[in-house]
């Protein structure tokens, strides 16, 4: 194993747990000032759709860029573990029978099969409020213009020019398989915008320039790009055991990737020159950027 | 007809016009440069959902709140608007299947009957998302700290310690049906909560101080549990021509409300006393309360 990859697995572990327990905090029965109170139902379908061992690759992307930068720990933390609630909405809106309808997530039931559709739609709905609720709660410690930045920045990621719209047009594509660019544009909004997002975030908490921003941003792009690709392969090669949810969905369903249109060894080139590229823009940070570089050559290689 | 309502009616219809106009164009198929495309399907869901000739009551408490206090009117109308998407959104999602399983929605088929029920989920989160995104954008003409606290208490009121939660609480009262304190709390929840929002919202926009904030709460608090009794006598009395939806549903499912259990003259007092408590509120401001006033009374009043 190389030394990288080692400190690596361990920053991704402790950041993981820390972001767990973060949101085990946020997600009590303890309800705040303006709240009224907490339905115990609801309350126990959203823990279920986030607290489930997920590795927190959103999370971690988020907080290590902020580190690089030399942004506030506490702030990434929370940024990143809001990024998790809204990612975790997706999931469990995903999964639900008019959309995926997929029984199993990370080997468990999903949350529409735990509960039932009715409360896993408002689950969803509650995380995806919740991550604007972390971001701009006082105990974020961050300038008003960060958080609004964020904020922004976090709705167009999300929304319908983001993710929201990538899932659209992945269900569009259930219908009519779409072209090599729109299998792109597809990727990039569905899975590429948060990717992007977390990378972007850190250095809106380090409070760093324009420049620095579009740097982290594009490297998120290229880090969304190969997580997606290796996705790709491994829904071609894995089985459900490794993966804790059904695969080879995508080929069965006839939805076009990237790897079925030009093939298994140019996909793996292509992963190569991501990570390459990804690293690249990095350079400046030197010995600083080493757990994000790592992270980056991880998502590419990651079996599961 | 009294002066007065003429006077509100006149206002909550221009109002009204300019959210519409304000919402056609940020729902336009125009992205914004940090979105990478906008699908058009979702994006016809999501006008479906907002574009319907709504009274756009919210809008019009921020709106007027605002403009009471001193508020600037670009930042009022654009926080309705975004107030008005969130809205939206919730009706969409408590349409669909798995929720109310309704087919009609102001007098058009609901989203999830128009297109499909995963559109009609994504078109729903594409709408909570915006409400956010508006209130951070650079077109909203307030100071960061002002955008913060409005995403706050936004995010409170709409998720599960508010709106989302009681909806939650409303399904589960099919089951099984809650007490008098259930149903105050149900019903401060899942309408209240964006209602008081609504005019503390002005509040803010207006940069005033705490407890101008905590009276334009309070006055918001009065004024949802006004539409509350009013909507659970519509709903005992109207017919589904005047209301463009199902009526009589919460009566045959056997939902409770406060008009079944404390009868109907009850429920007219307590209209009259309430519009009475949120006149009170809005004494300190004389004559620049009377739209506030005569809107408190109209929703006390309205016959749909």
């Amino acid at each position: 194993m190389k030394p990288e990859t080692t400190l690596f697995e361990h920053a991704l572990r402790e950041n993981a747990q820390q972001v767990e327990n973060l949101l085990d905090g946020v997600l009590s029965p303890t309800h705040r000032s303006d709240e009224i109170t907490r339905p115990d139902n609801l309350l126990a379908a959203m823990r279920h759709g986030v607290l489930n061992g997920g590795k927190r690759l959103r999370p971690f992307l988020v907080i290590e860029s902020s580190k690089m930068l030399g942004g506030d720990a506490v702030a990434a933390l929370r940024v990143g573990s809001a990024l998790e609630c809204l990612h975790c909405y997706s999931l469990v809106h995903d999964d639900l029978p008019a959309m995926d309808d997929d029984d199993l997530r990370r080997g468990q039931p999903t949350v529409h099969r735990k509960f039932d559709e009715a409360t896993a739609i408002l689950a969803g709905d509650s995380l995806l409020t919740m991550a604007f609720d972390i971001i701009a709660d006082p105990d974020t410690p961050l300038p008003d213009a960060s958080k609004t930045a964020l904020v922004l920045a976090l709705a167009r990621a999300a929304g319908i020019g983001g993710m929201a719209g990538g899932q659209a047009f992945d269900l569009a594509a259930e219908k009519q398989a779409p072209d090599e660019q729109g299998i792109i544009t597809l990727q990039a909004m569905k899975t590429g915008a948060l990717l992007r997002f977390a990378c972007e975030a850190g250095a809106i908490i380090a409070g760093a320039d324009a420049e620095t921003r579009l740097r982290l941003r594009t490297f998120g792009e290229r880090v969304g790009l190969a997580f997606q690709l290796a996705d790709d392969l491994l829904d071609l090669t894995a089985d459900a055991a490794t993966m804790g949810k059904a695969t080879g969905k995508d080929a069965a369903r006839g939805k076009g990737t990237l790897v079925a249109l030009r093939g298994q060894p140019w996909a793996e080139q292509r992963l190569s020159e991501l990570v390459a590229e990804a690293s690249e823009l990095l350079e400046p940070y030197g010995e600083r950027a080493g757990v994000l570089v790592a992270a980056a050559r991880f998502i590419a290689e990651r079996k599961s």
